[in-house]
This record gives structure tokens, C-alpha cells and sequence, in this order.
């Protein structure tokens, strides 16, 4: 019985590693440990915990490590501590195998403690780009990794372009889509009415734009302009509701929350619902049925063009990375992002695209972590 | 002026920069911020500061961050809280790049540190390979930096390939050639008698084997029956003074440091003599006159092939490294160990090879510190 | 030249501890250095940092160590991380002695890496008593101190009898009253128009009442309901207007705010207006023409006393401090809360009473740090 | 059932706890955790936890938070990362009540983590005193403390003068000395050949001078000349063999170390032995049969009464605390400490003392577990 590690450190973290979860539970060969930790845990970015629970799955650790502060400087202490917190956890709970998910500071931190741990790693969405800081640590974290589950062909070439042994590279596919594929996406009022926002009341059968749009941790201390731009763009919006979701817990993360809340409080934006945090069934049921997806959220280029969303990247957090025909790009300018949300809005029909993933991605996970021998590439 | 921030971590890390120090000193347009960390300052090390600062060169930053334990845990561990103690001296220190050396864990807490920060990132000696876990912090930190100074053509050659700008990688040669070149390495009684060991005392004038043997992190456990291999071996060598050096910080170091103290208690080892440490000047002296260098220390291969003094590399902690001509390598086995050390003291004749530089890779170094425009590759 | 080291590490030290900054920073025989910690730091509550530079003080070391989580684990994490950060700075700045301030887990991490570095700790604020997990931090930091500068005869009783030696105990009253002393408490309509709410648009120089609710630390999970009660029973203070401060960092925060803002957005509170933080000046001037004070901030007993501003004491936060005759206590029954406002507003005279200093208590303190020899009273 | 979680955190700890141990394991309505930390962990100090082990205990977790540098401040930060490690151990354990030992750094850790989180403390020898920084320390936990189990009558008074509760302090006797009075003290040589010294062949049954002299904090830096001085008086006691310990690992461990090291490597000492470590059972054994014990060991006051061990304390380290007749006291010189040891070992009867209770401690102990209620004395 091999035990196989996961550590989910945020809400994205939850929708990408969801099905592998239930995956893992499922195999005969495999048996779960869970560690619940970093921002997954607290209560200002919605307590996803309780979600993860509500699902069904049990911690077997939980682990607080991320500064107050929202600086550069507190990111990386960040990553330190969670290094200090799992590295216990690892040694006891030794498992054969660590999965860690993307490309964030939890998950390097996650990749060293299981590296220098001499346990297994296994990393999943190696080899995007996404033109921004994500990009060296998502690297490193491939250097450290012994298996490679990736979600696009692109992505393949890229980590075995690396140096990383063809055997063990694998394209699954991203277990985000898995989520997708299985799930009913038409509106469904009943549960949309339980996840209560601040501001305008929304009414999820009329039309609406949904805007998320997380600090960029490489012009940090923009944020805040920025973010304003993308309001500005978006209160011109006259015939669309506006749906918003709270930034992640990035570097800068303080000066997008202060647009967003002085936006708000002054009371700026009229038809500008908040929401703090959706379980990913209902962020996916959202985006799919969104007139347009706004901001910087990998979610749009991943789901979005599965869903065939029609999406406008603004900035420069996620430019290179492989994206669907649902995608248009936007400066920061107010100008340029009404612009091209008044195409997408026009866009006749949508299309889904297969780039990320068929539906099948934990599965193939799961049966690798079974049968792969030995489970490591690396000395 | 450009403030160029050197994180100087252990003894060995001393020996691969003092030349970019001082070049970095002597130029107009940089100016020099040095912190000492990790084991450069423990007594139990050799307080090997003590050396930096007889040689003129003063700590802006004295950082504790080694756990106690030697076992890959506390050795994560001490990753991590070497991040958040060099998060704090970098937030303060405003360095406008970062320098880090080769490939060990505390190399990896200041490429950390400085990338979430966003500084740019200098790494010496990238791209070489050693075949243990060395290999995969190494590479990692070389995702990570935006400037690589390396060794070799080949190593330049693999920098590339794992697909980093080929305008930011440079084949300066490694610095510690330079101090080679530039020092007497004719045995020096005086400077010699200043050094004092255990044991045996030594005559530098007579035939001496230098033994240098470190844990080996991927073989965590076995430390102590190999150590005893080499000893084996080395007592079979009835003609020779044996010089033997107390192993490095690794997870592993107390099983090898026991396997030393029991041979040496039980009295079993004539001729044998031990010591803590030596100056970088010193140990070159010392690996330049043996008749030959065992275990499995790196400046065997790097040091050693511009001196051309013949080494028996044992195990696997170097294997995949890009040696001389003055290298034969052996099993853990000490039969296999003694046969080759016989056939290196019968070598006729000594031959200096550049293949890690021809003696200025500091100045290379500091140069290209002060033209290199911008100093960041990445985003 | 003594080098005296204040840690200030929450915008309530701040107004602890602003008149002894002055005043060592006059004194010819001292050298004031000054350490800005945990969260005075933080955006989140107002970044108090930018309010002590504006008062013409100079940070040597910004220093983050605040946990996100507001549970009491991450709270003991914290004062972990602080200790941490603390002793690298202590160590570089080499103080005489280090000023620690009242009673809270930053400040038992500046006594414990004070004092294990055998440096002379004095303690401001020692021998009180709030009824709460505060006094057990205060009383071990009084058994870790070397100088203690007390702020009432009781508190100065309370230290010897707990075994401290006589000639180390001073009572120079606290330093709060010193900026109370010598400031303008009119209404001063232009400076309070600088800082900016939210909710209802205050009239300064219309009645209102001040509540300030922290969490309690040891009912730790009841937070929300103990806020809803004071808010229910503001509600019914038609007559006045209502001035809501957020609360601290305590564990137990989220509730507290979660009350607040569900309060909020039911958008329930007519005349309710919220901030963040004010100056001390501007909270000073804001105490002393509240109509009443509602909640447990300390504040209320201390400066309270000195402006006899009437005040109801909730729930037992502060139940066992020495207060004035303004003081009431109530229980968390918001029936009770409001009887006892209903009490205090007709109160027909306000008697300021100097049980807490005559406001000269910083000079008394840089006197005593200037002439006390030596510095240290215990081993 | 109630869980007790014990912190033990070095051999010494573990000396003082093993009968408790024992006694929760036993008890009908408590249940035990065992936390194994610090530095029993430690190779360097003779690896306890594997007597621990064998002695039938099993850790429920193993950390690790000792920091290299033998200096005040790593003392410091070894206290910090304690915190951090125990709080997550603790917020998984979810203790009734945590026991924390005397008063070191690794016990102040284990304070702050269990009452930040308000789970009752319980301290073990409170209210004694001995002259240097540990009496802070002890004093501060007492403060921090719920429950006091002291060792002898005058501690009881002190800790009550402290403001204690007295209806929660209680005289059960020091546990280590149920050990004793169980134990066969004896010499069983088959027994004591186990333990592999270096040096001098001991003869357990030919006379013998027990020589343990720890680093004294509140004097860092002068533990080299201090130990010379008592390795010089051992010296001229030819009649006698000496049986050295190597020190703990208090902040100048490195120092006391070193004098030690010099010494033996001088082949100074004839006759000396060099132990590592001992179990608490050969240790009371072999202080049992010393003709004399020398150093200022806490081991010589506590069990040395209970045996009527003549011992002689140097210097100040245990300056204060409460001795049995069995006790001269010394200076630093040499010349005094051979004063003392020659009319020590003249001395012609051993007396027995009970000052440090009965043989009964940890039965008294388990049962006030059991009992008392609330178990929390403190809000």
C-alpha cells in the first residue's frame, strides 16, 4: 500500500487536486494522507477548509504558515516556515510519495521539504508559462520533482525540453477538468442563493460579467491602479451585473483588496456584487455561464476555454501562457479592457476546447502513483 | 554604484568566491554587502568567519540558521529558517543582486529568498552534475537565477539546454582556480606547524595520502560502514602519512564523524593524523603536495585537475562530474579502494589541466557585475 | 552613551511608550534605537508604522512576524517567530537594555530574546491586573525583567510582593497620560476630518459614543456573539451617534470583525460610523468627548481616568484592573450594556483623577535609564 | 480520561519525569502523550530518547528545535522555533493538560506554547532557586503555570509568595528521586561495562572522583578557563581515578567543551574517563559510589542529599539553591576546589536527607492529575 501525500495549500490548489483525491481513495493500491495548509485554513480567504471537509475528505494535518503582511518580503518567509511545518509532518507521517500542485510559494515549499526529505515528488502542471514570477518557482519546482504530471502537450515538450526523463513525464491532463467534465453547469439557483456576497443583489439567470483579477507579484505595488482600471472598464458596463471575487493571497494582495474596497465603499459601483470565496463546483457553474470573464485568473484560460468562456486577460500575469480560442488580451488601460469585453460579449457562440484535459485526469494519476516503479526519477 | 550581496554559507562556499570578493571590492561601480550564514559560523565547523575576517573581510549580517540533528529533517528545516532570517537581511540590506554557490541547501534558502523578493539572482557553478541530490537543488537554482556564472563548456552547455537565456550565461571558470593560480603551493612549514591536529604528528615533508569524506545525503545511513571502507584501506598504506579531514554539515555528518572517532579511539590508525579545518591556502597546499587525494571531496576534481594531483574519488557522490585526467574512482569496497590508490602514487608525473579556468574568473565576474544591463533575465 | 532598544509592536504600544521615545531621544547620556515589529507593520490594522515616522521617528529594523489565522496557536507562533527575528536584531544592534511594553505575546517575545541574551530588560506597565490570559504574560514578564516602570502604587506593590527587588521598582506613572497631558482635547473639527470612515458621516460635535470591543482571549470562539450584544444595545442609543473602532490582532479578531461586519452590511446600525485607527492624539481627543465609551479597551480605565470620561466596562476583559470612579462593568447582556450607558450619560460631572501619573512619566523613565547602576538587577 | 501531555526535552528532563511517566501510564483516568524534543533528539548528547525507548515509552512526536551555535542567541532562537513546533503538536494532540520540567529554554518553549493556547500548565520543580538566568526562567514559568508540583517545603512557600493560588501547589517531592529510592545502587559492573567511555579503563569498584561542570550562562564566555581550573584541582587527586561527563548544551557549551577536549588531547590527564551520556539509573549509581562528585551539576544537591554523596559545587551556578549537608561550595581556582575534594572524601559516614522528598513523587503526582478540578487554576 503506497501512501501518497497531498498537501493543498489554497482554494485553487483544491479545484486543481480535487479528482485526484477521490482518485487516490479509490485505488486499491493507494491510501490518502491529507494536509490541509497556508491559506486553505483561514477564514479572509473563505476558509476553503470547510469546504474540503464538506466534500468528504479529512486533514490529516493542518498547518498554519503564511505571514501577515501581504509583502514580497512576508511571501518568502512564508515559504520558509511552511518548509519548517511540513518537514515535521513529512517525517511522520512518511509517505512514499508527495503531490504538489502548480506553482505558488506553498508549493515550493511543499517541493523542498519532500525533496530534501528523500521522498518522491510528484508535481502537477509542470512546464506552463504564464510571464511572471510563477514562472521561475514552477521551474524549480520541476528541477526538484521526480514525476511529472502535466496538462498539455506543449507543457510535456517544455519539462522533458528541461532535462527531465521522458518516462517519467506524463500528460493526464489537468484534474481541474475533470471536475468540469462531471458536473452540471447550467445555473442552478438553489445553490447559487447559499453563497452570500456584499453589494448589489445578484440575479444569476440575468446577465452578468465576472471579474477576478489577483495582484501581480512582479510589478508589486501596482495593484492598485491597476485594479481601478479594471473597475473603470467594468462600471461602463451599463447592461451587464457585475459579479467580483476578493483577490488571492499574493504579494500585494492589500493594494487590490483597497481598490476593490474603496471602489466600494464609494459606493461606486452600482450592480457590483462581492463574493469572498465559491466552492469550485460553483466558481466553474459561474464562470460557465458569465456574458465575459474579467481580470488575471489562470481559471479562464484553463476552464474558460473548456467551458468556451469568453474571456479578457488584462496585463501581463498570465501572457505566455497556451490559451484557447475564448481568450482575448487587454493593457491596463480602462479603454482597452471595455473594448475588448465588448467584442467577447458579441461572440456568437462558444466552443469548447480540449487543450487541457478530456475529463480523465486523476484517474491516469492515480493509476501511475500505482503502478510507476520505482516511484523516483532521480537520485 | 550596484550593491552586490554575497551570502557566504560554509567554509567550502569561502574557498569558490574570495576571488569575486575582492574584485568586487576593487571595482568602481560595485560595492560589496557580505553576510556570513549557516556553517561559516559554527566553532564546530572550524568557525571558518574567524578566516574571512583575518583576510580583510567584514560581515554586514551574521546569520544562525542550522538546526541541530544532521538528519534530512533538520536539514529542510534549517532551508526554511535560513529563508526567513536571509528575508529579513535582504529587506534591509536593498541589494541590487544577490550572489549564491553551487548547490547545497543553504545555496538554495539565499536563491529563494532573493527571487521571491525579487532580486536579481546570480549562481555560481551551475550546470555541472555530481549525481546526488545535489543535482536537483543545483538545477532548481538554476530556474530560479537570472544570472549564471559557470565553470565549464559543458556545464555552460547544460545551463542552455534546461532553457535559460544563453546571453546570461557565462563561462567565467570557477573562482576558487583563481586563488590557485595565484598562491604559492611549494610546502610551507612555517604556515604548516600554525595548523594543529590530532593524532599522529605530521611531517609535511614526508609522503602523505589526504583523505576528505562527506556523507552522502542519498545514502543517508551509511555513512558509518563506508567511512570505515576508506580507513580500511588507507591503514593497508604502511608507506604513507595519512591526513584526514572531519567531514562537512550534510544529514549523514554524525554517522561519518563516528565512524572517525571510533577508529581513532581504538588506537587502530598509526600514522594517522586529524584535523577540523584549514584555511582555503592551506588545503590547497595540502591537496597539492599529496601523493594522493581519497574520499569524495570535489576539489579532488576541480582544484585537482588544475594541480594535477592524483585522487581516488569513492562512491557515488561525484559521479557524474566532468573530471581530469588525475581522477581514478573506486566502490565503497577497500580492496577496491587500496588497489587504486597503489596505481595513483605510482603516476610518474603530474599534469595541470584548465578545465574549471585559467585563474581570473572573479575579475570575469565582477566585470559583467558592472556592464550586465539589465542585471534580471526574468520576470 | 547608553543604547536603550524599544520595541514597538502595536499601535497601542505606540501610545504607551511615545513620550520615553522623546525623551530618550533628548537625554544626553542615551541613544535611542528603535525596532518596529508584528502590527504596528500591518496594513490590516492601520499600518501605525507611518504614524510614528510621521512623528519624526526612524525605524533601525522593520521586523514581520505576525502569523495569519487569529486562532491561538498561530498566536503562540508568532511569539515563536518573533523571538526569532528579535535575537538576530538584538545581537546586531547590541543595546544596554530593551524596553518591552504591557502584557501581550509580542511583548513576551521581546523579553524572552531580551533576556536570553543577557540584556538588561525593563518592563513598562508591570503589576497590573485585567482578569485575562494577559496576566499570567505580564507576570512572567515581570519575573524576566530587570527594571520595572510602573504605572500606580498598586501595581508597584504587586511587584515586590511577587519577589522583584524594591530598588528596581519604580512607579513614574504611565507614559500615556504624558501625551494626554500635553495635548489639546477640544474637538478639533479639522484634524478629525483627516480620517476617513466608513458608514454614517460623524458630526464631531454632536454626541456620541465610543465603543471599542477586543476579543478576549481566554472565551476564545465566543467573540461574535459578545459583539453582537454591544452592538444590539448601541442600536437603542437613538440620541447618539456611534463610533465603532475595529479591534486588535488578539486571537479571536475574526469573530469580533466578522460581527461587526455582518452588522455592517445588514447595513442594521443607522448612525454607526467605523475605523481603522486613529493617532493616539486624535483617539485621545475622541475618548475625551465621547459622550460615553463601550467596550473593554484598556484605554478606558487609563486615560479614561485622567479625562473622567464615563465608560461601561464589558464582559471581564479588564474585570480585575485599579479603575476610576468612571468606570462601570456590565456583563455581555446587551440589556445590561445598554442600562449602564444610560447610567453614564447623565453622569452630571467629569472628575479627572491621577491614579495612572501626573504625566511625566517618560522623563522619569530616560532618568532612571541615564543614572540606574547598574543596569541589570538580577543574575 | 484525561491526556497529559509531557515534554521531554533532554536526559536531564527525563531523569526528573520517568517515575511520572510511569505513573500516568498506569492511572485509570489519565491517559499519556509523550512529546520527545530538543535536546534529547541529539546524537551529540548521547541520543536519550532511544533509553527513553527502551524503557518502554513511545514518542507520539518527535521534533527537533535546537539550533548549532552554542550561543545566547541561537539559545534564544532554539526557544522561538520550540513555539512554533510545539504549538502544532499541541493543537493536534489536544491536551488536557501539558508538563513541562524546571527551568531551561526548551521548558519556557513548552510554557508559552501550552498557555498561549489555554491548555493548562503544570511545572515541576518551581519555586527553587539557583543563582544564575534559569531562576528568571523558572520564576516566568511559574507565572505562566496553572498547576506547581514542588520539590521541597521552601519552594512550596516561594512559589505561594510569587501570588500563586495555594489550594494549587503542591510539595510531592522531585521525582527523580523516586528513581532513586527504587533503584539498586549498588555497583553491578555488568551493568556499568556497557557504557563505553574513552580515555583512562575505568575500574567501577577502585575509587573514583565524578566530575560534571555544565557552561554557566550568565558568565558565556568564560567556561574555558572555569573547567581548566577544576580538570587542574582533578589532577592532583592521584589517588583517585575521575570520571568526566561531557556538559549539556547550554549556551558556552562549545567553550567547556573545548576545555575538555584540550585536555584529553594533551594526554594531561592520566587516569581521567570521558563519558557521553549515561541512562539516569547508571548515572545515580555511579554518583551513589563517587568517592566524590565535582562540578555543579544540580544532581549533586537534589539526589547527592538523598545519597549522602559529598560533592563540591563550583562556582555560582547553583549558587542559591537549597543543599543538603552532603554540600561544599567552591571558587573558580583551582587551588580551593582540591581544598574541598580532600576534605570531602575524608568525610567518614554517609547521611541520607529527605529535603527532595520520599520515593513517592510521581504517584502523588498521577493522582492530583486525576483529582483535581478544575484543573486550571488561572483565567
Amino acid at each position: 500500500m503506497r501512501r501518497i501525500c497531498v498537501v493543498v495549500a489554497s482554494r485553487a490548489n483544491y479545484g486543481r487536486v480535487r479528482s485526484l483525491l477521490s482518485a487516490i481513495e479509490n485505488a486499491p493500491g493507494l491510501s490518502l494522507q491529507l494536509i490541509f495548509g497556508a491559506s486553505l485554513l483561514l477564514e479572509k480567504y473563505g476558509n476553503a477548509a470547510e469546504q474540503v471537509e464538506a466534500d468528504g475528505f479529512t486533514a490529516d494535518k493542518r498547518l498554519f504558515y503564511i505571514l501577515e503582511g501581504g509583502t514580497l518580503e512576508t511571501q518568502a518567509k512564508s515559504t520558509g516556515l511552511g518548509i519548517i511545518e511540513l518537514s515535521s509532518a513529512f517525517a511522520e507521517l512518511k509517505p512514499h510519495a508527495v503531490v504538489t500542485v502548480a506553482d505558488r510559494y506553498e508549493t515550493l515549499a511543499t517541493a523542498i521539504a519532500a525533496s530534501y526529505m528523500n521522498i518522491p515528488l510528484v508535481h502537477i502542471q509542470g512546464g506552463e508559462t504564464s510571464g511572471n514570477i510563477d514562472d521561475r518557482v514552477r521551474n524549480a519546482i520541476t528541477k526538484l520533482a521526480d514525476i511529472h504530471f502535466v496538462a498539455t502537450e506543449q507543457s510535456k515538450k517544455r519539462v522533458i525540453e528541461m532535462g527531465e526523463d521522458p518516462k517519467y513525464v506524463f500528460n493526464t491532463g489537468c484534474p481541474s477538468i475533470d471536475l468540469l467534465a462531471s458536473q452540471n453547469i447550467e445555473v442552478d439557483e438553489d445553490q447559487l442563493a447559499e453563497i452570500k456576497g456584499t453589494g448589489h443583489q445578484i440575479d444569476w439567470r440575468a446577465p452578468y460579467i465576472l471579474m477576478v483579477q489577483h495582484p501581480v507579484t512582479t510589478s508589486y505595488g501596482d495593484g492598485f491602479g491597476q485594479t481601478q482600471e479594471t473597475l473603470k472598464a467594468l462600471r461602463k458596463c451599463n447592461n451587464y451585473q457585475k459579479v467580483v471575487l476578493w483577490p488571492n493571497i499574493d504579494a500585494g494582495t492589500d493594494d487590490v483588496s483597497k481598490a476593490l474596497r474603496v471602489f466600494k465603499e464609494d459606493a461606486d459601483g452600482e450592480g457590483f456584487s462581492y463574493f469572498r470565496n465559491f466552492s469550485p463546483l460553483l466558481y466553474n457553474m459561474i464562470l460557465a455561464n458569465a456574458a465575459c470573464a474579467v481580470g488575471n485568473s489562470s481559471s479562464f484560460i484553463r476552464e474558460g476555454s473548456f467551458l468556451g468562456t469568453p474571456a479578457v486577460l488584462v496585463g501581463d500575469r498570465q501572457i505566455s501562457r497556451e490559451t484557447g480560442k475564448n481568450v482575448l488580451t487587454a493593457s491596463y488601460q480602462a479603454e482597452d479592457i471595455f473594448k475588448k469585453i465588448m467584442r467577447q460579449v458579441m461572440t456568437p457562440e462558444r466552443v469548447s476546447e480540449k487543450i487541457f484535459g478530456a475529463g480523465n485526469a486523476g484517474i491516469k494519476m492515480s493509476e501511475l502513483l500505482t503502478s510507476l516503479n520505482p516511484l523516483k526519477s532521480k537520485l
